[in-house]
């Protein structure tokens, strides 16, 4: 058969699972010390190894290439050893490729679940500051893209630090999961060598050890689960990324991206595209589909090693890479984005029928109408005010006269009511839109970011 | 324009949401309570209101068919109070379909995560009982489809057990997350009405209270969370049914299905097929869609709530249901597979080339070998018995002496230990395949699932 | 074992199936026609059978429920045939449920495409007249949703009726594949009896005949195809929601739904929200599943037949109801929407800067400069104007001079190009912006539509 | 705001669409003729221009790095033009980058098609000849992974050749709509300039021109077409890996791999398992996420040009690569099998139950039984097999007329039909398991290769 070449590169997961030397250089390290425990090696052969092992991990981009990182490993330490290269062999005892990939994507997903958690701390504290600074600014809140309820800038922006903090959770409940020492369970069965699991866990500084060699080897759930978790911060960026580009057109033109933030165009001279924001989110689909490649990859095999599972790595890299770029850049939206402050009050003041809701409660607080036949009165009003050609806000007592029964001493205390962007601060419910509560919201997530971080 | 039949019944929800009465009567029963604290409507009114919505709540089935469960529980409510039927539209007070929606899911699904978690339960019992009984049962351990190593029946199924550990894990995990109340969030920016929205999550057994009113009515991470649980729920037990199916076939013969858990052909009349672990394998996928569903419908959507997000129940309620079915099916299958323990005998004698790790290890100990140099050495020893057309166990003193310089003492140990039924028992390693290790790891599993469950 | 009724329910797929009884009828009666000519059924007998067949074709809902409905209608058979009954198991000869479930699928395939090809072509013609009504609107064109070049709005709904165009295209590429009998291929091999496969495929219209009995049992490829057709169609009507949703947004304000056509709160009384579109829009998200989840159910699945491919219905009938529905729904947004061609023009004027290209243009046809050297001039010109607050159509000469050197004619002749509202139709290119390339393009979509539908 | 370089690194695109450089310094070759001819640029710098494109044409690998492609070229134009560096930024006039991208993409695209249809009918021929070596060779059939009925395996993976040849197809139709012209649309709007679309068409031999601006820089269903197309190719393979990797392992042990085909372990040295099937049933994952990424990422996307859209080339370059190696391994696999036709044939006989089938066909023919009367039958017969612990063959006639009232002629009869290899040669219908059926399926195959390729 020819096409060798061609074949050993199919086969090949070098040119994935180099990202991996540092962890697997680690892992043999404490796995060398472990065989001297058992006599398999002698101490002074062992150092000697061991000191090879140590300078593969400091500079891993000296790996040889091979079909994988551990045989990669291996080639590069019998050229380190010359005379010595023998020792090389010895590390495979009681281990196989099977446990110590596990072992290195776990000790990877560790130290990334740190940089995300740091890097979603960072966007929170970019909300917190960027809500602290326009505290009471109120602006057009709306549902179904259609102008709804008054609401404060502040307030609106906070809940995507509550998504982040919830994403924050699912990281570290994950972390549980993933920190977790396999190694030691060989091919599968574990092995008839005595090796101190424990030891070597404890060494590579997990939390726990895995129970079941079979289990060890077969499952990929703590890499589906990290996965899902980076999903739903990007479903998180896609969703603010959206809400940004919508505000930052000229129909809305709540908000300015600072040009760094933006890209022209070769034809239209005129243009500050939110390209940045754009593939935020659009890149939110890539770790979508990582999620969706780690579940059908492993859905219907069986156990325990196949080799389909060395693409786990494909979804797996993808998923932390673009995370990690997404989230930088919302952070810096958060921290460079500029407020039209204007164009938000002027489109309070346009829309000013997004104080419908506020009438309807005021008819149910004094006339004691139900809810239900409040809400008919008020509809009524405003198609009054469309025939009438006024704003809801222009109506006079005579204009509602028409509609509602109402004293004029009600109608007072009503348009006293309906400063509009006096409304938008006014929802003093717990959690709701109002200074008060935004900011024993700040209070709080400044608590759990030190809690959770 | 024509067609309102046709509009009306697209823009329905009622086919779906109607699974969410009885939480909805019960939000209803709470929210009137409050609404008389706030004197927004009499205690007697009260009483008559909270009196219907009882009724609804212990007969779901009655409520009359709207656009929604929401609208629909108010003109139910219109119909059984007649003359008092102005009383139903006083509950939409200070509270919108966007967070009742919300509350009823997270009603929904805490409920739902207690059953699917015992169900998860009863297929661990299961397994660990079918363990028990065949406890020191060796069989062919594979990898790549391909012969292993020996291992133990019932070390290898506890793997199993260990999947469903993490399962349950990451519903009580979620559950944490689902088990918060958004009631009195309104349609997002809360209300100016003086709701105890704590009161009302109390009422509501739920643990904690929404800090957001943006965020509790615009996000549904909650629902991909649980989606995803479920997930990889369903690819632990695809990757079962496969395991399952395989053996049942002749050409592994490990396990038989009860007659009750195959099907017959309309045309072969010796057909008994492993239809439901087929079913089973075949509907991970639809939770995986599910999954993907929830995820790409949030995808981009501006805030705060959009029409799309009707469809969440589409992708809930389908993953609910399929996740509970199916683990039924497996525990079913685990309480009545049959074990063909002959069979695996007989299929560890003729793949007996899976005692090569054995020899190698072996050798490493007795000839102070590398493990590489050990494995090459293996290697040869069984080119050797390919060409001379006898097993690995038929070897004797000379064919071994023909590619390995060993004594005929260590001959002699080395023959003993390879009795292959014994050897998957010996993997004394930590979470090894060895009887004492399966005996503490049922241990451990029952432990947690009196912690867990 | 316990628990027969839950067993029995998830192995049934008759609450799927039961959809495909007129064409499994069908099927059985072509078939029965076929077995007497090979003698295994007398004439006499056959006629009772075809009777009864014919009864059930066009009452299939009068079917029993079974297991699936081809047993389902073996039972109702033997229920009308009475003391006949025994007829009923003779159309099984020669034939499986196998061969029969993919005829009924492929049958059904084929109603449903000329269908949605109807559907697919009543949309266009709805676009095709609302471009014609407002053949001379401009309006400005984004890209980033930021306003980028003015242009026909009439143009730019007619990309629109190209998506459709090659939508149909797709929907006939997939008809020849799925125009093809399997029956007579019995579970997969074929079968002992001389069966005029030929014969039975004329009569049940199918154009082609299936090659291999093993292919035509085991492949589910043809609904993948007419599944990714509608996708695609879904993805094409989710971007039209998009785009509608934002327009029928005031801070857009250039179309209005009809009232029937959104839908209120029951919280804000001044509600028109645009339900039915964002409906249309979340629900791309379940055809995108659909197809999913018949690629990875059919992923991995061993041949012949395994019983995970009943499941391709679950994805198959979604697909279908979803797509058509929806296309209705887009029919009558086209049909029925309300064009602000006041608030078209206010934007185009507002946002006078789109007018840069044509500047640009301009200066690379008088001045010979390259188009870079004229984007930078340009480029300036709109800072200058930024600086002075004046917008690109208030600069006078002397303005202009402050950054490009042209003569005083020349600013006039530009002057004059720069007519706002008539550079969108001035893009000469052919399929560009321009009345005269919208009415050719109207005349070759209708031509098309003739040819295709 | 620093972190410039990551902000630059964010946005770029050049990493993934320097693999269209030859395809755009194409484009920009024709588009500079153009301008041309509309006097943009004299005929002798254009040929300066046109020197050096085609000089980066030829060697694409030494464009300089910059944010995209488009605008790599131009830079390295400047570069190599030196005092005449103006000049490369004329080709810009007219174009955009929305609508050269798009013209690069179908470029690239139409090259793919035809080397993945190359590919593919290579491995059409791969199977016709392992079929024709092995023509009269019968195996057991499985649905369900349960021996069902005998068949020929060079019918039974002929099958695998017609699911490519629909493969082709659908790539032969995508091709008609991919060869289409977009440029000349420009940004969105087309252009002012005339700019001859035919003629630019014709040069980049594309077979169609668009017909709407808007829809040819807005669209991208030509790119998921494309990827879905390569999605059933991988479903595809996907199961025929499966089905080689099953027959690989001794249970079934119907093939062997040659050793160029496997891959060992690091601890088991007896191993030699088929991990190049098994990478390519993992990456059929691959590409259906890239059919996910491109519809996903296109869903819910305005008009006209977002920067979403540059996500495309991850899916498009993905499927690219993943198809045509793995398109390549599966044609070695079948160059190289080595089939074990004893193995097959012990089967055979081992599960004689196979032929219930042609039993009850036969007590159909002969009795004049109901085929469900027979299949009664049949299934008694089997029970008394079971009982008497006889093989079905090995059941003599005082056996059969315990369960069966047959002639002792019938019964002779039948047991000559019964011969287990000849029956899965003898299912004379057309498509079915017979050496002629097998025949006209690769005269029919030979000539549709012809025609389609």
């Amino acid at each position: 058969m020819k096409e060798k070449s061609k074949l050993k590169k199919f086969l090949s997961s070098f040119y994935l699972d180099k990202k991996l030397a540092k962890y697997d250089a680690e892992a043999c390290i404490v796995w060398t010390q472990q065989l001297v425990k058992n006599k398999i090696i002698k101490k002074q052969q062992a150092e000697i190894l061991i000191d090879a092992l140590k300078k593969i991990k400091n500079k891993p981009e000296k790996i040889k290439k091979s079909e994988d990182i551990h045989f990669a490993l291996e080639v590069t330490l019998e050229k380190m050893l010359k005379e010595n290269k023998n020792l090389a062999g010895i590390i495979r005892t009681a281990r196989s490729r099977n446990d110590l990939v596990v072992s290195d994507e776990r000790m990877f997903i560790k130290e990334e679940i740190v940089l995300i958690v740091k890097l979603l701390k960072n966007v929170i504290e970019s909300i917190i500051n960027l809500s602290i600074k326009n505290i009471d600014v109120a602006m057009v809140g709306y549902t179904h893209l259609q102008p709804a309820q008054p609401v404060l800038f502040s307030h609106y922006i906070l809940s995507f630090a509550w998504w982040f903090i919830r994403d924050i959770e699912r990281f570290k409940d994950c972390y549980k999961r993933v920190d977790v020492s396999v190694l030691g369970s060989a091919a599968f069965a574990g092995s008839s060598f005595e090796v101190d699991r424990k030891e070597v866990a404890r060494k590579l500084k997990f939390m726990e050890i895995s129970q079941n060699s079979v289990d060890s080897v077969s499952d990929r759930d703590f890499i589906a689960e990290f996965i899902f978790c980076c999903a739903t911060v990007m479903m998180h960026m896609s969703r603010i990324a959206e809400e940004f580009i919508l505000w930052s057109s000229p129909n809305f033109g709540y908000i300015k991206l600072p040009k760094e933030l933006t890209s022209g165009s070769s034809i239209m001279p005129q243009k500050q595209n939110p390209d940045y924001l754009e593939l935020v989110r659009g890149k939110a689909t890539k770790v979508y589909c990582d999620l969706l490649g780690i579940l059908v990859l492993m859905k219907n095999l069986p156990l325990t090693y196949n080799r389909d599972m060395q693409e786990d790595k494909v979804y797996l890299f993808s998923s932390v890479e673009v995370v990690k770029d997404c989230l930088d850049i919302i952070r810096l939206v958060f921290d460079n984005v500029i407020l039209n402050v204007e164009k938000m009050k002027n489109d309070l003041l346009k829309y000013d029928f997004i104080l419908s809701t506020e009438i309807a409660n005021f008819l149910v607080e004094k006339l004691n109408l139900s809810y239900k036949e409040a809400h008919r009165k008020v509809r009524q009003l405003i198609e009054y005010s469309l025939k009438v050609n006024k704003k809801l806000t222009e109506l006079n007592y005579k204009d509602y006269q028409s509609v509602i029964n109402i004293s004029s001493n009600m109608f007072d205390e009503l348009k006293d009511r309906l400063s509009i962007e006096k409304v938008g601060c006014r929802y003093k419910t717990f959690g709701g839109s109002s200074i008060s509560e935004v900011k024993r919201q700040i209070k709080k997530l400044k608590s759990l970011l030190i809690k959770l971080c």
